[in-house]
């Protein structure tokens, strides 16, 4: 469908979740256009009423026919419903603008952050785009300015990841326990197999049997797709931290050419997206408070790696449900309006 | 002096910071043999009564004199403080093992992981010994006994510290801003720039021109020291995370041989001090919460590194308070009296 302005049917599949609420609010926030708004979710959440500013839904059961009357559906469900229900709704000409890993990797399906390769979407007929995990949207925001300037070659990350990436009951697991602690009470870890309260977790998706887990694989896989580098080499840890909303990540890159400092900064003031906050000698670098509920992701910390040649060390911080989400399947919704998609 | 069994007078420098209270604790726990314990402190702290189960102890103010009847003194005060008393210390005859950085890089000062190089106390006849960086010591407790497997050439490492590296104050301030942060107040930061409850600092110590802080180059320089590697490249990246004692690290090694992960493991096995937590798939590796009032480093996560050649990536964690300060410091004691010394 082609349909004209402001006459945008939309559905959000998983719409009581986290990411689910974001998506609504930002829908207002950047106005998108749209004539009507369709939230989906399980059975089990049909019949629920959300609302954002004065207005408000009633949330419908997520059904193969629903998708029979939308121009676009963004899903941010589980893996297993997506796999089924996706391709029906893309069968029935709805594009589906996916959260999920499900189809990421398929050849014919676009893999988009839409400041690097938002323009895939010009050319591709795929009804499936499929929106980054969030780490890897979040440090590509800062490494693809860099590799435009010096040929990104390697990335070797270590991440600390905000409780909001495990959902709404995570959000509220870190709050309730935190608490409780404090109370001088307990708390026992429900959404988490350990305590996430003053800990860390080395441990972000299932692990593989090469030791690494889904999630750090995911930054090679999907950094290479994105870019468009296949060689790319990527070593990643992941780890949970107790931060409710803002991913970060400390990464080493190596280049090509040998970098320089003052070219990357302006690469990254100049790249849409990203924010530069680097001036450490006077306490200006980015934090995940400072980056929740913020668009942009922030880049500081950026030195000439000390170990590696033709390197640069630095640290990224962006809101896991915004870019790393919600944000980023909004902008792809963008750039489907821009290239007549939807 | 060289003082027979059970004669030993012995100084704690800083008595009633947070590395000096566990120092009284393990001395105790540990059966360290003494006659006289002489907690010293500022002015302002004399007079005060330090305790440890059914004995207590008044509390000096450390002065030069203060020294003239100890055997052994441990610092563990600022850098300003120990830069003036040490020395004074060390020409009464009172040998000090102090945990500032104050002389670590000093070439006839030795510089000691009691596992690692212990043995240099054996020849040294210097009355001061430095004990390493809380980081640098925990770090090493896992990449040792893999240099000696494999030779190490470069360690790429993102830490994630406890706020106890920052003493007393920052606990509390942890403790008492979380707290009113969950009750919807607020409490502004006082120890550090900035909040650290829920949030992530990425500066410890002071930066240096190059964009490094102190702290990230400690790892080289005293990494270098410790093993006698003079060519080891390192690049360290330290995040202070909302965790109260144990300090974590991700590191990449790199070796001059081809490494392999069974032996890795075995060689982490059998190392006094580590202790190898590595079986991810059951949901076993090392986490700040399990490292707290241990004496051990926990090490996980070995793998090989999926970016660079001959490496291996690796997650430790360790008490800050105690292999990265007091314990370390009560084991050159031991070592110190292992060879005569004290």
């Amino acid at each position: 469908m082609n349909p004209s302005e402001n006459n945008l049917k939309i559905g959000i599949v998983g719409a009581t979740g986290a990411v689910g609420q974001e998506l609504i609010r930002l829908l207002h926030e950047r106005s998108f256009p749209y004539s009507v708004l369709v939230p989906l979710a399980s059975g089990r959440s049909a019949g629920k009423t959300l609302s954002s500013g004065d207005k408000s839904w009633i949330v419908k059961e997520a059904r193969p026919e629903a998708f029979d009357d939308l121009d676009v559906a963004i899903f941010s469900a589980g893996g297993a419903i997506t796999k089924e229900l996706a391709p029906q709704a893309a069968g029935r000409n709805c594009i589906v603008v996916d959260n999920s890993s499900a189809f990421r990797m398929e050849d014919d399906v676009p893999l988009v952050v839409p400041e690097i390769n938002g323009n895939v979407l010009e050319k591709s007929r795929s009804n499936i785009v499929a929106n980054p995990n969030c780490t890897t949207a979040i440090t590509l925001m800062a490494l693809y300015p860099l590799h435009r300037e010096f040929g990104l070659t390697r990335i070797i990350a270590s991440t600390y990841q905000a409780v909001s990436g495990s959902g709404a009951e995570a959000i509220e697991e870190l709050r309730l326990q935190a608490k409780a602690i404090l109370d001088g009470g307990e708390y026992p870890p429900q959404v988490y197999p350990n305590q996430i309260a003053f800990n860390l977790l080395p441990q972000v998706d299932v692990f593989l049997d090469d030791g690494y887990t889904k999630e750090e694989m995911k930054m090679l896989h999907e950094g290479r797709k994105i870019m468009g580098l296949p060689n790319l080499q990527v070593s990643c840890t992941c780890i949970r931290v107790p931060v409710f909303r803002a991913h970060s990540i400390s990464a080493t890159a190596q280049f090509e050419r040998k970098p320089c400092i003052e070219t990357a900064r302006k690469a990254i003031s100049a790249f849409p997206g990203a924010e530069l906050r680097d001036d450490p000698a006077n306490g200006v670098y980015p934090m995940p408070l400072d980056y929740s509920e913020k668009y942009d992701c922030g880049v500081g910390r950026i030195r000439y790696d000390a170990a590696l040649e033709n390197a640069l060390a630095l640290w990224v911080v962006g809101d896991q449900l915004w870019k790393g989400a919600a944000l980023n399947a909004i902008q792809i919704c963008e750039a489907l309006r821009k290239y007549g998609r939807i």
